[in-house]
């Protein structure tokens, strides 16, 4: 019989603790936290290495295999103290972190790319991976982030698709000399001097470049574009929400290259 | 010298909580609550009735006009409990609710309708209004809801959309009959037995009509339906925010309108 943790006091519960709640903590061991059967699946599909895999036999949905793993067992208490989003699944995993650089993306002819420019929010960044995934882009830059690719909040609002898709921090000039040099256009959402984003050619290779909800794209990206689009607003409100805006313009790019 | 309240056991204040809280109790006193300048402002320009007005100087923004309205002051320790989205503009208002019907609604000659069966999550549903009032829908139409309109996560994710868009709850059978009498096609959004959405033809009366993530639609819609359509899925995952499939095909039909 395995032994079970039972207290949140063990050392290896306040670890993974920490890891859940401080992107500091983060950094500093490479580790980051999985939860959830799915998104795990995406996680080791993609060649993560989980470093320690915590399981709650009583949340476990179905023949979930942990044998291949690390394991430790956790009791309903301390699973439910661990879990972010419920008790649903009943696997929290400890994974080693990797950071892609953009010398390591290989990318196809025709690439399209997502480039986020210090978006704020953690939910935020989760979905625009989600869309960015059904829409088949090639990668997700985000440049200067403002959070770390790996939090909670992200992790689960992508449902896994930071797993799906190449995903690479970096600062925005080296994101452009690097689009620049592989003859990729760059597509600046902007709401100023720019043109609906349906009379845009995306048929070639594209990089559509969002800004914050807040305060938009800087200087160095509305110089560094190749065109400059819009989502045309036509009623009350002034803007879309930034994951909404990505989706829109990602399946615009997939109706000219499918349709 | 107003009176300010300080205590959040005064009558009006327990009263307010419970607006907030419950949807029973909203229902049962016709009144919601409204936060912010400006989605009170949209709510006012809607034609909405103010019932009370709560103000706490020290958060006020700006210039908030608020002497046309029956006005409470209250201190920011209670202020911090009434808001439900922190303390940034010092408002929130009591409001009258109104419920919109089918024969209410005052449609162009070539409408676009979104119809929403069944979604559960406050959240989801106001990011569509958002998007629909982007898109220029003339109304939002929702059958048999999980949720009540005035939800507040509902309004706070609509960023006051929910008073730009003229917004129904109905039942599907009382919706289908709706859109067939005014001659507006029916595009169900599915997976099954369906085409890409961007080859179908929206310039014409079109309502489009989401499912919940969970469920898709049921059976009296996919009957119902003029043309089935789907977003094509490219990547591994496996669905899309329904907010976020909303607005793809919305901007879909403002594309082919305007472009």
């Amino acid at each position: 019989m395995e032994q079970v943790i039972t207290s949140t006091k063990n050392p290896r519960i306040k670890h993974l603790l920490s890891l859940q709640q401080k992107s500091s903590e983060r950094r500093r061991a490479g580790l980051f936290l999985v939860e959830g059967q799915r998104e795990l699946e995406h996680c080791l599909e993609a060649g993560f290495e989980v470093a320690e895999l915590y399981v709650c036999p009583e949340f476990l949905s179905s023949d979930f295999q942990y044998s291949a793993f690390n394991t430790q067992f956790v009791n309903p208490a301390v699973y439910e103290r661990i879990a972010y989003r419920g008790t649903t699944e009943g696997v929290v995993a400890i994974v080693r972190a990797r950071h892609l650089q953009l010398a390591d993306l290989q990318l196809p002819a025709n690439p399209l790319i997502v480039v986020l420019e210090s978006v704020e929010k953690p939910g935020n960044l989760g979905a625009i991976l989600r869309s960015a995934d059904a829409a088949g882009a090639d990668a997700v830059i985000v440049c200067d982030p403002l959070t770390d690719l790996y939090n909670p909040n992200l992790i689960r609002a992508s449902i896994g698709a930071v797993f799906t898709v190449p995903t690479v921090a970096c600062s925005s000039s080296e994101c452009i000399t690097f689009l620049q040099a592989h003859g990729i256009q760059i597509l600046t959402a902007q709401l100023q001097d720019s043109h609906p984003y349906y009379d845009t050619d995306m048929r070639r290779p594209t990089a559509i470049v969002m800004g914050t909800e807040s305060t938009g794209l800087t200087d160095q990206w509305r110089k560094a574009a190749t065109a400059h689009i819009r989502i045309p607003m036509l009623g009350r409100l002034d803007s879309l929400n930034v994951s909404v805006s990505s989706a829109i313009l990602l399946y615009e790019a997939v109706r000219q290259r499918e349709g």
